[in-house]
């Protein structure tokens, strides 16, 4: 395999263009962090959702990641009652903290209300009680500055936003602590190789040349926020590869930890794979009077990577 | 270009497995249409939102065509409006009628919300009006048996979905109309091509071989309600292309009409092709004054393509 196939990432960002809000990104992560630190409370970045490559610039077609945002949408909400407060970096209409439960109901959101026939609206009884909770719980988070949710739809938006935002909250240091779980695209087009227009049906069968997306993780951990607390996430529906895989990429990015899941079993298990060769993966999974009584397993982890966390800064402080 | 790589619609069906709730959709059709035909009351089949198709058997990749959905599901209101029943065949959590409005809020769906010191919920006065309508529209069109939403993710489960209930709407003849307006996909990859496993990313570059997906326009016109009226879109990014490829499609189908619209423009101005050598395209537009008023389009395309479907059921009587 020749080097040459593989795009180093700084060349990604000289090559694309930055999304057309990444200023007012950069001004409210800036603000955002200075208010938390102001309080000494640490700060998380959840990234969540699925990252779009276009097959075309005039963009009709596009690969897409399988992902709602459950995982992160969960997490951020165990962060933020961890005492965290989260820049919530999500894919565009992906689930959000809080709002995740009335995101996708069957029958759209209107199902959720009544009207009487002076044309007042309330809600239907049997949402009355979650939806009260909810709604003080994320418009707190949203007017004490806990919970800043920033959002992308393509790959290129989503890496430009990555960068900035690291390079600003990795000032903290070991403070910062980033939880990518964002499923971020494997393969991409470079904008010279795309199609201009709508790719014609007509020729029978459809070619695609995809290259491989620069591994951001690298810059990330070497050099946009060095001190800092990084977890990423490893998917796959092969359980076989899921260990190695897991700890190649610790070798290789030198990063704090990875959470490894398979596909079909996410939601009750996963494994938290720490760097050192010492430790066997922890696994964290749900009994079965859990998921029962529709207990979220990311309760468990978040408790987890908090102990991780502080054990970390800790670790660094003695250092000192 | 050999015949051999274009594969036949009926082999389609033999070769991919259908959704798990066909028969329920079967079920749900049926009565619907039964309880509209008791009354009189015409029915549209309104197709909205985007197909996706899965890169692997166990899918965590696939191509999805941009679409959110918001033309079918403003046409679907008009037509509610103009006396019609609407099944509304959509991308599961793409837009719906009368929910569009309050489906992605860029706070999240709680947003619209206050809770005061009793916990009790009110939606904030400056929702309260429309919402309000809005409610009762839907509820109304759902309690009466008017709008009825089945939903799709995969291209697959979009085909035999469309042929099921094509079928049964069918059989009403000229009173049932068909206005075809989801981004289907052009190209999938067969399931005997496809890689059962995530695919993965360490070898550089990514080949994808895609087939293109068969004209299901054709059985549609000819077989499944070949007496029926039928509408169908062409969105376009090249304006070059749009009338030629628009009369092309009506000569191959023989169906009634062709919407052409571009991506870029497709909110202030589409063009309706008949099919009949004669007459030049009808366009129809937005003013600067409309839409500075927030006026929808859709609500002059159905006022059209109501009159269009009026024209044809006499035309049938008159043959008959």
């Amino acid at each position: 395999m020749s080097e040459n196939l593989f795009i180093h990432p700084e060349n990604y960002f000289t090559q694309n263009t930055p999304p057309e809000n990444l200023s007012d990104i950069i001004r409210n992560t800036s603000d955002f962090i200075a208010e938390n630190a102001k309080h000494g409370i640490p700060i998380v970045l959840v990234t969540s959702g699925g990252t779009t490559v276009p097959l075309e610039n005039n963009t009709v077609r596009f690969v897409d990641n399988f992902s709602a945002g459950t995982r992160g949408a969960i997490s951020a909400e165990f962060f933020l009652k961890s005492g965290y407060s989260v820049i919530f970096l999500h894919r565009k209409h992906s689930l959000q903290p809080f709002n995740r439960k009335y995101a996708t109901p069957e029958l759209g959101f209107l199902d959720f209300f009544t009207t009487n026939s002076s044309g007042s609206i309330s809600v239907k009884e049997q949402y009355q009680k979650s939806m009260s909770s909810d709604i003080s719980l994320f418009n707190n988070a949203i007017l004490q500055k806990r919970l800043y949710m920033p959002s992308f739809i393509s790959l290129s938006d989503y890496l430009f936003s990555l960068r900035e935002i690291t390079k600003l909250l990795g000032k903290l240091g070991s403070k910062a602590c980033f939880y990518l779980a964002a499923a971020v695209s494997d393969f991409f087009i470079p904008n010279d190789q795309m199609s201009e227009h709508k790719i014609q049906s007509s020729e029978g069968e459809l070619f695609l040349k995809m290259s491989q997306v620069p591994k951001f993780l690298k810059p990330l951990v070497k050099s946009w926020a060095p001190r800092s607390f990084v977890i990423s996430f490893k998917l796959e529906t092969d359980e076989s590869l899921l260990e190695e895989k897991a700890r190649k990429s610790l070798e290789k990015y030198g990063h704090q930890a990875v959470i490894a899941n398979m596909l079909h079993t996410r939601k009750f298990v996963v494994w938290i794979i720490l760097n050192d060769n010492i430790q066997k993966p922890e696994e964290i999974h749900l009994t079965q009077a859990q998921i029962d009584q529709s207990f979220e397993i990311e309760d468990l982890i978040i408790q987890r990577i908090v102990q991780l966390h502080n054990s970390f800064i800790n670790s660094e402080k003695s250092r000192i």
